[in-house]
């Protein structure tokens, strides 16, 4: 299920999925799509958290209904999604990336990268999933990894040649476009996680 | 530190901790308070979700400010609250009651029900905070006895004696006020989770 670089992109039945047939579908929207989809066959329990917002003012132009007049947007403590999976507590942050060569680490704010780095201490499986639009590739790579580096090396950015030997080539198809899971699964074969 | 009922609230050093000397603090912000603690000293990371808000229009005013103008509140679909505990993926949510004989299950709604059903399958550590203020008193009620209990009986609520015998009062200090670690850590000992 899951190819590693250089190898096409094959999925179940050898059909070739492209995701230059996708263009126009975010990274958010295809792993909701996933999620949906894990969920309804019982794989795994995700949720993309909602969107931090500070209230200012709310209307109540009738009774039972709330008008919501005046809100701004605030900076996220934690990252984006969170759910179980056999047991395994999931944490983990999406990003796109037109670059082709790097991931910049300033995609990701501070206090993300701290939440990664706690929860990973405490035991959940937590990573990173980075899609290079360009490249049209999307990776997955697992915070204790990726934490590592930025802790031996002084870069503010990850480097493809890194990434590709580092994480794993997500595969997906049309019911499942972004199969985070399945990759999981393969590095829990290669890996102690 | 967890005391079961008819016991008195002590904790620690034996100091008498009364909710009455809290009057006005809510649950929820016992619960932030609590998990701020939890953070600070590495015990668990459980953080709040933000409110789902479903935005409708947005002002922009100067650059890189924006104003939500249009928004309105939408149906939770998950619990409040999630987190990592000792590898543990904890999910659960907090409910307020002035009754004082049982918990309507209204307070919930089906699909948070159905999000902690799913989530107990799943593998994760789930349950739901519930505070009696009329008898100051705060209980931990684990998902699965609940539900147990929900699939066997007609009622559309929790009786108290019921709540007595299957949930555990949780204790509380100024640093810590609504203990539900203590509450699990005392649940694990005494029974396999």
């Amino acid at each position: 299920m899951i190819n590693y670089p250089g190898k096409k992109k094959v999925y179940g039945n050898g059909q070739v999925y492209s995701l230059a047939s996708r263009r126009g579908m975010s990274l958010e929207e295809d792993i909701n799509v996933s999620n949906a989809y894990y969920r309804e066959k019982e794989i795994a329990v995700v949720h993309k958290k909602p969107t931090p917002i500070q209230i200012v003012h709310v209307d109540y132009p009738s009774r039972n209904k709330a008008k919501i007049t005046e809100a701004y947007f605030k900076q996220p403590s934690t990252t984006d999604y969170q759910g179980v999976y056999k047991g395994y507590c999931l944490d983990f942050e999406a990003k796109e990336t037109k670059n082709k060569t790097l991931f910049p680490l300033s995609l990701l704010h501070q206090h993300q990268l701290n939440h990664l780095r706690q929860v990973s201490r405490h035991g959940a499986l937590s990573f990173l999933i980075i899609r290079f639009t360009s490249l049209e590739k999307t990776y997955l790579v697992l915070a204790t990894d990726m934490i590592t580096y930025i802790d031996s090396h002084s870069s503010r950015s990850l480097p493809i040649t890194w990434i590709d030997k580092n994480a794993i080539i997500l595969s997906g198809n049309l019911k499942i476009p972004c199969d985070y899971i399945g990759g999981l699964e393969t590095m829990m074969k290669g890996k102690k996680l």
